[in-house]
């Protein structure tokens, strides 16, 4: 079968391999399609996870089960497999259930770090990694995985924020790739004002879908992130998905008092000069806080199915506009549309 | 009656006030004790709150009911006062109970910020700021209101990692000051480790406290906070309770992966340089949160006089061990022992 294979200091070439046999728990799954995001040319570029060897690319998936190899899955039934699984043994995060929530030194990501991903025909997915979704929803399926990364971070934030009455206003989406745009509409149902910041010209695709999901654009070259209170308002929540190191501080300033920041991005290193008495300060008598986020477990992912149902159809049209056979992924990694994906079986 | 009583860009001085009489819904409470922390003393140097006019100094108090006048209180029951009062009307955060999640535009504060604070031989206190204690807890009872700090912010710490199980194995605390003490018997009840990093000599009565609570001393000129991890180990949680400015940096690379830092300081300006892609970064991929907080609400009281209950009796006597008559604030005020207190009725 072909699968899409990045090698060691290497480019990405489509390689064919041997299909892969279900073990014992493991279910065969006839991919669909396969998202592409900022982490998988980051991974291409060397600049995120590791590569042993070789690695197949792709972590946003949907497919079909092609074999259920004596689980309870029933063939044909959509499903998404989730990203992280197990350094060899099962280690205490995975045994309660908790993936998401492991150092990075006691796990491997599927297409990422340490371990094969999903662009390919088939993938062998351990069950209890898998999990089913409605089949109208199986075009726009790869995005399960990136709303699941936003179903933790509001989980972590709503529950950082529970001992008070948390006054949900305005939120602001710090970014307008796909991560931030598919924040937005998750948003726009939860607070009376959603604003989101880009480095995008107004007449941009992106910044056309975030007006149509509802939000308030602001371009960051005209108006600076900690500026945002002055000019608009403060804000009870901030999503960082950008990964621009300076957004940690410029999150916290553009908060009002009880806010709460959500961070996403990795960002690589970024040295500068901070006023980090007013940083302290206002996160202090604001009650402020700063969250990180990585990654989703499996309940995040049941959630993430329930918002690829509700989304806007701009949204879900735009995000599976383009779509490339699978031995055109070159095409699928180098555009700078919205989102792209590819499909192994076009 | 005497007062302890600040004067607009002034020095505290005693004067003789009226002694107040209650209004409607008012207790009188004869003031027994009033602890003096850092607060006061900026308040004193001008570098927190706002003198409007006068200001009575004090906000750690504990007394008994002199005049329930019509109240559900009795006379001669033990009793401390909350900081935090309406600035006019009551609004929404006083109509809820949650004076402490009120802005600093919203509220006053006894004794630092717009209002008459305890340090005088009565107050007038509106019942509801009010709470109840055994009266063998009295002559330490100044010490609810630290406690309270304390109280409130580790309820915000547990609600942000409720979603996942949070391995409550090491804690460190940073500061050597009154609230630093104070916190460490509580984490000692909680965690398996508890560090305290300060800058005091090994041989200083403050640092014998903490070690005699169960901590692990950190001298800060040998191993500073972001060694912490390879010098002995990463930390579950860390509390900031120095108002050092660098430490909310300095605290999240302290932490273990899903830990959590609170900051309770309130620090001057302080700009340096950051390598803020690390602090990022490692906030993300390790789940890690920074929570500030401030002040305390009822409940947190409520809490924190059980907390007094449990305190090491050698805590106790270190922190009640140097109370002066009210006449001598200065001395209470000028002296760099752990705590000190004064007493309006000697």
């Amino acid at each position: 079968m072909d699968a899409v294979v990045l090698e060691e200091n290497g480019s990405p070439r489509l390689v064919d391999r041997p299909r892969p046999e279900p073990g014992p728990g493991e279910v065969l799954v006839r991919i669909d399609r396969v998202g592409v995001d900022g982490t998988d040319r980051e991974v291409v570029a060397g600049a995120h996870g590791e590569v042993a060897g070789s690695m197949v690319l792709g972590h946003e998936a949907v497919g079909s089960v092609a074999d259920p190899n004596g689980t309870a899955f029933e063939p044909g039934e959509t499903v998404v497999p989730t990203v992280r699984r197990p350094p060899g043994d099962y280690n205490e995060y995975f045994r309660r259930g908790e993936p998401d929530m492991a150092p990075m030194d006691a796990t491997v990501e599927c297409g990422i770090d340490g371990a094969d991903g999903f662009m390919a025909e088939y993938v062998a997915v351990p069950s209890e990694f898998l999990l089913r979704l409605p089949e109208r929803l199986a075009p726009a399926g790869f995005l399960v995985e990136p709303l699941s990364i936003t179903a933790k971070a509001l989980e972590l934030v709503a529950a950082s924020r529970e001992p008070f009455t948390w006054e949900r206003e305005r939120a602001l989406v710090l970014g307008t790739g796909s991560l931030g745009l598919l924040t937005v509409p998750v948003l726009e149902d939860r607070f009376e004002e959603v604003y989101c910041l880009g480095r995008r010209d107004r007449d941009d695709p992106a910044v056309e879908l975030a007006r149509e999901a509802g939000a308030t654009y602001v371009d960051s070259r005209e108006t600076a992130v900690d500026e945002i209170p002055d000019a608009h308002a403060p804000m009870d929540l901030v999503v960082e998905a950008t990964g621009h190191a300076p957004h940690a501080v410029g999150a916290a300033a553009a908060l009002a008092p009880n806010g709460v920041a959500a961070l996403l991005g990795v960002p690589g290193d970024h040295e500068a000069s901070v006023e980090l008495g007013e940083l302290h300060r206002e996160l202090v008598v604001g009650n402020r806080a700063l969250i990180g986020s990585v990654n989703a477990g499996y309940s995040h992912f049941e959630r993430a199915v329930e918002w690829l149902d509700a989304l806007p159809p701009s949204i879900v049209d735009a995000f599976t506009e383009h779509v490339y056979p699978m031995d055109r992924f070159e095409a699928a990694l180098d555009s700078d549309v919205i989102k792209t994906a590819v499909e192994p079986h076009p």
